[in-house]
């Protein structure tokens, strides 16, 4: 059991545009930094994210009833230059990154080389509900006229459903939706696992505050807050940073777990996901650590060597739902969770961390979903990756090699 | 177009045991080898896969409703071994290997470390229907006590359908199935693209006699033959093999595929599967190659970077049910196919083979399921790996930077 210590639970948020019109949001941990203020230098072109509609596109897979991503001119992006020319550092004298402003606490921004974009502006034109402990301003997202000509091109259904008849083997739709970057911290040398509690505070009010702002624009269905770790999953920069997508449609494991808590509704039981977290709280077998507000477990049927499901105590659908005392109690837990993996092979491995969250604007799914986040690690042992082959590349069908109890027992013993 | 050059139809088949009670099974290309009949003079203790039930297990995962497989006794598995302690090659006098006999054609063999195994014997005591044109015999599989009883234990409902009620948050069933490794030639040094048309069709026959013998086998749902090619996606043994899979449940992308081959026959469609091989066929613009009784083509929501779809132009549900025409004509293409893939980056890329069949023994999904084999390379460009990182391994959302109509050009002038 650790007791939470309650880091400071005001964020100061301010925004502002880089050179090719792209937003930038600061999230501070004090007042007045007046980063926001700071004038991006380069000269960018005109190939804007922001000027421009999405040049992806969504497909559909008529064989499985998914839709794809093409997402072509994503080749040319940035991999893995030398520290000193980091994108994500802060800008230097002589030397501008992506971020102008000479330090920053956490800071989001679009993703220079988006493979979802041009998703229209808030709903709400007060640009969305910030989280519960955020303070600052924010603008709504604007958008410009190519987006809405994108849009416009966007006919009904909505990607995320099947498309209509006439469309069933070749359907196609303009990739909308947004892909931002939220860099950490500004230390190029640390990692997650490092950060303070407190700063962990402030990365989730950066999620929950994307997660409310990207979920009312016009064409996003699901908001995604994401960190892939580790050149051997395919990070092309090493500054600690994770991102967040708005997808047009809702993903596919989503839908799945939808149905599966709909269908354990419908035979007369409650909650899926609450039944789960007290199934796994009276076997115990597989609890990681635990505190007040949220419990760590790995999975029975984990599919990665390594993976732990984070659990709030109290089910919220998404990371805006959360109160402040889950808010603040989760940095210590996670942090705990990260470092265990670390000390499992004596270095941090390569790992996925995935919050899972209701579908934005569905009030039947929000009532029913429960927020989580998973880490997997792509480490089996030391030296050794698992790979995504041909059982489960192929057929869908996972094969774990690390029993599920004997993983919860290594990472209960690792610190 | 390319004219299909007939090999030798005919394959000697021939089966004994190895040490421990495996099964092995020769297909030979000449007549009177005896190979079946050379003894495998290891000691490899009583620990055998013939002896045992299956000590892996399925685990349903809830919030998804898929089995996953828990196969704990692989991390001992034989990892890259040098060249000459390779299990794969023949047997040389003082080198006993996974193969008694001097040297082979094809064989196949459970795998000494499977992750499912104790499948029962085949419900027809003949032991399966053998490809049309193989000739030979065979044995039914034998099944020991031990495999019995861990049948026994499992009730119904079998794998592959939701648990009852009372363990649909834990349900767990012993994994039985089958797991065969298949050696497409003695020559260490080879790969599947470097196999002449002729030796092509002798694997075909393995693939086909093996999905109509594990099909008959009790327990088992559905025969999966795929092939893992390069160590960038975690090969073990460099000597040219394949896989063999007997599941025990349908697997998930074939459940899905089944799921929309249905809805778009309730749509008042035709056949999913002939109607996409027709629209690709009259697009064009994504056909890599073909001949008379096979088309290859890259799918228009392609997910890997040069993915590449081999249909035979006349539907069957599984390769038992392949005609002596497309058997005959299909080594031709497939090879075409892989050597374009090494053209593209002047070296075999790493890739996935994966073989798409109707589950077994099921009336309805056979008269409604299209046979295919998906080729899938994991490169993108030189040096550049597609890996499946937090949007796929995350959400089941593919992101391929690789426009299919650009892959399918650069597949067409690859030769």
């Amino acid at each position: 059991m650790h007791e939470a210590t309650a880091p400071p639970a005001q964020v100061w948020k301010s925004s502002g545009r880089l050179a090719d019109g792209r937003e930038i949001i600061y999230f501070d941990e004090s007042p007045g930094s007046g980063r926001a203020q700071v004038r991006d230098t380069r000269d960018l072109g005109d190939s804007s994210a922001a000027a421009a509609g999405p040049d992806s596109e969504l497909r559909w897979d008529p064989l499985v009833g998914e839709w794809v991503v093409i997402a072509a001119q994503r080749q040319g992006r940035t991999f893995l230059p030398p520290a000193d020319q980091c994108p994500l550092c802060p800008s230097r004298p002589g030397r501008p990154t992506e971020i102008p402003a000479d330090s920053y606490d956490v800071v989001v921004f679009e993703n220079r080389f988006p493979s979802l974009r041009g998703a229209g502006p808030a709903q709400d034109a007060a640009g969305g509900v910030t989280g519960a402990a955020a303070g600052g301003v924010t603008g709504a997202a604007d958008i410009t006229p190519a987006a809405d000509a994108a849009l416009a091109a966007w006919s009904a259904p909505a990607a995320g459903t099947s498309p209509p008849a006439g469309e069933l083997l070749t359907a196609r739709r303009p990739a909308i939706g947004r892909c931002e970057v939220v860099c950490f911290t500004a230390d190029h040398d640390s990692a997650f696992a490092y950060l303070t509690p407190g700063r962990v505070r402030t990365v989730l009010e950066a999620w929950a505050d994307r997660t409310a702002a990207l979920g009312v624009m016009t064409g996003i269905r699901q908001v995604y807050c994401f960190e892939n770790k580790g050149e051997e999953i395919g990070v092309t920069l090493h500054h600690p940073h994770g991102q967040i997508y708005g997808f047009p449609f809702v993903t596919p494991r989503t839908a799945q777990m939808l149905g599966q808590a709909q269908a354990y509704a419908r035979g007369g039981h409650g909650n899926l996901f609450d039944d789960l977290v007290r199934s796994e709280l009276s076997d115990g077998a597989r609890i990681v650590t635990r505190n007040e507000h949220w419990i760590a477990f790995v999975p029975a049927a984990a599919r990665w060597p390594y993976e732990v499901l984070l659990f709030p105590v109290r089910r919220v659908p998404d990371l805006p739902a959360l109160g402040d005392d889950a808010r603040s109690a989760f940095g210590d837990l996670y942090l705990d969770v990260l470092l265990r993996l670390n000390g499992l092979f004596g270095s941090p491995p390569p790992y996925i961390a995935a919050w899972y969250q209701a579908p934005a604007g569905d009030a039947a799914a929000r009532s029913e979903f429960g927020l989580h986040l998973r880490v997997m690690s792509v480490q089996r042992a030391p030296g050794k990756l698992k790979y995504l082959a041909g059982t489960e590349s192929g057929m869908g069908v996972w094969i774990n090699d690390v029993v599920p109890e004997a993983a919860a027992l290594r990472l209960q013993e690792a610190r």
